[in-house]
Protein backbone atom coordinates (compact mmCIF):
# COMPACT_ATOMS: atom_id res chain seq x y z
CA UNK A 1 0.00 0.00 0.00
CA UNK A 2 2.77 1.92 0.95
CA UNK A 3 4.40 1.73 -2.37
CA UNK A 4 1.52 2.38 -4.11
CA UNK A 5 1.26 5.72 -2.65
CA UNK A 6 4.85 6.48 -2.85
CA UNK A 7 5.22 5.48 -6.85
CA UNK A 8 2.11 7.80 -7.56
CA UNK A 9 3.72 10.42 -6.34
CA UNK A 10 6.91 9.98 -8.18
CA UNK A 11 4.82 8.53 -11.32
CA UNK A 12 3.05 12.13 -11.46
CA UNK A 13 5.89 14.65 -10.84
CA UNK A 14 7.63 15.77 -13.46
CA UNK A 15 11.66 14.86 -13.14
CA UNK A 16 11.04 13.00 -9.95
CA UNK A 17 12.92 9.89 -9.62
CA UNK A 18 12.37 8.55 -6.30
CA UNK A 19 10.65 8.47 -3.01
CA UNK A 20 10.76 7.54 0.40
CA UNK A 21 8.84 6.61 3.19
CA UNK A 22 11.16 6.57 6.44
CA UNK A 23 11.35 7.03 9.89
CA UNK A 24 13.03 9.56 12.65
CA UNK A 25 15.17 6.73 13.69
CA UNK A 26 16.68 6.50 9.95
CA UNK A 27 14.92 3.06 8.83
CA UNK A 28 12.92 2.95 5.94
CA UNK A 29 9.66 1.75 5.93
CA UNK A 30 9.37 1.13 1.75
CA UNK A 31 10.83 3.12 -1.06
CA UNK A 32 10.64 3.52 -4.62
CA UNK A 33 12.93 4.42 -7.71
CA UNK A 34 11.47 5.23 -10.98
CA UNK A 35 14.96 4.83 -12.59
CA UNK A 36 18.14 4.74 -11.57
CA UNK A 37 20.12 7.33 -10.07
CA UNK A 38 23.25 8.39 -8.98
CA UNK A 39 21.18 9.49 -5.92
CA UNK A 40 20.62 6.61 -3.21
CA UNK A 41 16.92 8.30 -1.76
CA UNK A 42 17.72 6.37 1.49
CA UNK A 43 21.13 8.14 1.96
CA UNK A 44 19.79 11.27 1.26
CA UNK A 45 16.76 10.68 3.79
CA UNK A 46 18.74 9.27 6.61
CA UNK A 47 21.35 12.55 5.88
CA UNK A 48 18.54 14.83 6.33
CA UNK A 49 16.41 13.26 8.26
CA UNK A 50 18.95 13.76 11.12
CA UNK A 51 18.79 17.59 10.23
CA UNK A 52 14.99 17.22 9.63
CA UNK A 53 14.91 16.24 13.61
CA UNK A 54 16.62 19.97 14.55
CA UNK A 55 14.02 22.22 12.47
CA UNK A 56 11.22 20.46 14.52
CA UNK A 57 13.14 21.70 17.96
CA UNK A 58 13.81 25.14 16.08
CA UNK A 59 10.48 25.47 15.08
CA UNK A 60 9.19 24.73 18.55
CA UNK A 61 11.79 26.57 20.42
CA UNK A 62 10.39 29.76 18.25
CA UNK A 63 6.66 28.94 18.56
CA UNK A 64 5.95 28.69 14.98
CA UNK A 65 3.99 25.51 15.45
CA UNK A 66 4.40 22.08 14.08
CA UNK A 67 6.86 21.79 10.66
CA UNK A 68 4.85 20.53 7.92
CA UNK A 69 7.28 20.15 5.16
CA UNK A 70 10.69 21.18 4.33
CA UNK A 71 12.30 21.23 0.58
CA UNK A 72 16.04 21.09 0.30
CA UNK A 73 17.27 22.21 -3.29
CA UNK A 74 20.87 21.93 -4.19
CA UNK A 75 22.08 21.61 -7.55
CA UNK A 76 21.83 18.44 -8.38
CA UNK A 77 19.09 17.18 -6.43
CA UNK A 78 16.06 18.60 -4.60
CA UNK A 79 14.66 16.63 -1.64
CA UNK A 80 10.83 17.66 -0.77
CA UNK A 81 10.00 16.07 2.24
CA UNK A 82 6.54 16.20 4.09
CA UNK A 83 6.29 15.50 7.98
CA UNK A 84 3.80 12.95 8.64
CA UNK A 85 3.38 12.76 12.40
CA UNK A 86 6.41 12.49 15.26
CA UNK A 87 7.74 9.37 13.92
CA UNK A 88 7.68 9.38 10.32
CA UNK A 89 8.04 11.36 7.42
CA UNK A 90 8.13 11.05 3.28
CA UNK A 91 10.25 12.70 0.84
CA UNK A 92 10.31 13.40 -2.82
CA UNK A 93 13.47 13.56 -4.58
CA UNK A 94 13.29 15.84 -7.97
CA UNK A 95 16.18 16.20 -10.57
CA UNK A 96 17.01 19.82 -11.68
CA UNK A 97 14.18 21.61 -13.61
CA UNK A 98 11.32 18.90 -12.13
CA UNK A 99 8.06 20.67 -10.44
CA UNK A 100 8.68 20.52 -6.83
CA UNK A 101 4.79 22.05 -6.58
CA UNK A 102 3.35 19.04 -7.97
CA UNK A 103 5.38 16.91 -5.52
CA UNK A 104 4.36 19.06 -2.84
CA UNK A 105 1.36 19.19 -3.57
CA UNK A 106 0.45 14.99 -3.85
CA UNK A 107 2.30 14.29 -1.09
CA UNK A 108 0.07 16.54 1.23
CA UNK A 109 -2.93 15.53 -0.68
CA UNK A 110 -1.90 11.46 -0.06
CA UNK A 111 -0.70 12.05 3.63
CA UNK A 112 -3.81 10.97 5.21
CA UNK A 113 -3.64 7.40 3.37
CA UNK A 114 0.06 7.14 4.37
CA UNK A 115 -0.84 7.89 8.39
CA UNK A 116 -4.12 6.07 8.16
CA UNK A 117 -1.59 2.86 7.27
CA UNK A 118 1.01 3.92 9.74
CA UNK A 119 -1.34 3.86 12.41
CA UNK B 1 20.50 49.07 -1.23
CA UNK B 2 19.54 45.61 0.85
CA UNK B 3 16.94 47.55 2.28
CA UNK B 4 15.55 47.97 -1.32
CA UNK B 5 15.73 44.53 -2.21
CA UNK B 6 14.24 42.93 0.98
CA UNK B 7 11.43 45.48 0.83
CA UNK B 8 10.73 44.41 -2.77
CA UNK B 9 10.60 40.79 -2.18
CA UNK B 10 7.91 41.56 0.40
CA UNK B 11 6.09 43.87 -0.75
CA UNK B 12 5.94 41.37 -4.26
CA UNK B 13 4.83 38.16 -2.49
CA UNK B 14 1.48 37.39 -0.96
CA UNK B 15 1.49 37.01 2.62
CA UNK B 16 5.24 37.94 3.09
CA UNK B 17 5.95 39.45 6.39
CA UNK B 18 9.47 40.09 6.50
CA UNK B 19 12.77 39.38 5.21
CA UNK B 20 16.61 39.06 6.11
CA UNK B 21 20.09 39.15 4.78
CA UNK B 22 21.72 37.44 7.47
CA UNK B 23 25.85 36.05 7.55
CA UNK B 24 26.11 32.26 8.49
CA UNK B 25 27.93 34.07 11.68
CA UNK B 26 24.42 34.68 12.16
CA UNK B 27 24.92 38.43 11.99
CA UNK B 28 22.11 40.64 10.50
CA UNK B 29 23.08 42.87 7.42
CA UNK B 30 20.29 44.30 7.13
CA UNK B 31 16.42 43.63 7.20
CA UNK B 32 12.96 45.00 6.13
CA UNK B 33 9.76 44.27 8.25
CA UNK B 34 6.09 45.00 6.42
CA UNK B 35 4.11 44.85 9.01
CA UNK B 36 4.15 44.19 13.23
CA UNK B 37 3.77 40.42 13.48
CA UNK B 38 4.23 37.99 16.85
CA UNK B 39 8.02 36.49 14.69
CA UNK B 40 10.48 37.95 14.64
CA UNK B 41 12.50 37.81 11.37
CA UNK B 42 16.04 37.90 13.07
CA UNK B 43 14.83 35.15 15.80
CA UNK B 44 13.79 32.67 13.09
CA UNK B 45 17.00 33.49 10.80
CA UNK B 46 19.83 32.81 13.68
CA UNK B 47 17.83 29.48 15.00
CA UNK B 48 17.09 27.91 11.27
CA UNK B 49 21.26 29.65 10.12
CA UNK B 50 22.57 26.94 12.51
CA UNK B 51 20.67 24.24 10.44
CA UNK B 52 21.65 25.63 7.27
CA UNK B 53 25.17 25.04 7.76
CA UNK B 54 24.57 21.27 8.75
CA UNK B 55 22.49 20.90 5.47
CA UNK B 56 25.35 22.19 3.12
CA UNK B 57 27.97 19.77 5.04
CA UNK B 58 24.93 16.85 4.17
CA UNK B 59 24.64 18.26 0.55
CA UNK B 60 28.37 18.03 0.29
CA UNK B 61 28.74 14.79 1.50
CA UNK B 62 25.91 13.19 -0.31
CA UNK B 63 27.66 15.23 -3.82
CA UNK B 64 24.66 16.80 -4.53
CA UNK B 65 26.14 19.83 -5.08
CA UNK B 66 25.64 22.96 -3.61
CA UNK B 67 22.75 23.95 -1.78
CA UNK B 68 20.43 27.06 -3.44
CA UNK B 69 17.74 26.61 -1.30
CA UNK B 70 15.86 25.49 1.48
CA UNK B 71 11.70 25.96 2.34
CA UNK B 72 10.57 24.95 6.35
CA UNK B 73 7.04 25.14 6.40
CA UNK B 74 5.73 25.54 10.37
CA UNK B 75 1.79 26.01 10.89
CA UNK B 76 2.29 29.14 11.59
CA UNK B 77 5.07 30.39 9.00
CA UNK B 78 7.22 29.61 6.23
CA UNK B 79 11.01 30.75 5.97
CA UNK B 80 12.27 30.68 2.20
CA UNK B 81 16.04 31.02 2.34
CA UNK B 82 17.66 31.21 -0.76
CA UNK B 83 22.02 31.04 0.03
CA UNK B 84 23.84 33.27 -1.70
CA UNK B 85 27.18 32.58 -1.10
CA UNK B 86 29.60 30.65 1.47
CA UNK B 87 28.93 33.85 4.10
CA UNK B 88 25.38 35.06 3.01
CA UNK B 89 21.91 34.04 3.05
CA UNK B 90 18.97 35.72 2.84
CA UNK B 91 15.23 34.68 4.42
CA UNK B 92 11.39 35.61 3.61
CA UNK B 93 9.12 34.68 6.39
CA UNK B 94 5.32 33.89 4.48
CA UNK B 95 2.65 33.64 6.35
CA UNK B 96 -0.03 30.41 5.81
CA UNK B 97 -1.64 30.75 2.56
CA UNK B 98 0.59 33.06 1.14
CA UNK B 99 2.88 32.71 -2.13
CA UNK B 100 6.17 30.78 -1.27
CA UNK B 101 6.69 30.23 -5.07
CA UNK B 102 6.87 34.21 -5.80
CA UNK B 103 9.51 34.62 -2.89
CA UNK B 104 11.26 31.54 -3.79
CA UNK B 105 11.17 33.74 -7.76
CA UNK B 106 12.03 37.03 -6.60
CA UNK B 107 14.77 36.15 -4.63
CA UNK B 108 16.25 33.58 -7.55
CA UNK B 109 16.46 36.61 -9.86
CA UNK B 110 17.79 39.42 -7.04
CA UNK B 111 20.03 37.17 -5.85
CA UNK B 112 22.74 38.67 -8.25
CA UNK B 113 22.32 42.24 -7.37
CA UNK B 114 22.62 41.31 -3.87
CA UNK B 115 25.43 39.18 -4.31
CA UNK B 116 27.36 42.09 -6.25
CA UNK B 117 27.11 44.29 -3.03
CA UNK B 118 28.20 41.60 -0.75
CA UNK B 119 31.55 41.32 -2.32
Amino acid sequence: MFKNVLKEVVDNTEGAVSSILMGFDGIAVENYSKQDSEFNAEDIAMEYGVILGQIKQAAESLKVGVTREVAIQAERMTAVIRLLNEEYFVAVMVLPGGNQGKARFLMRTRANKLLENLS
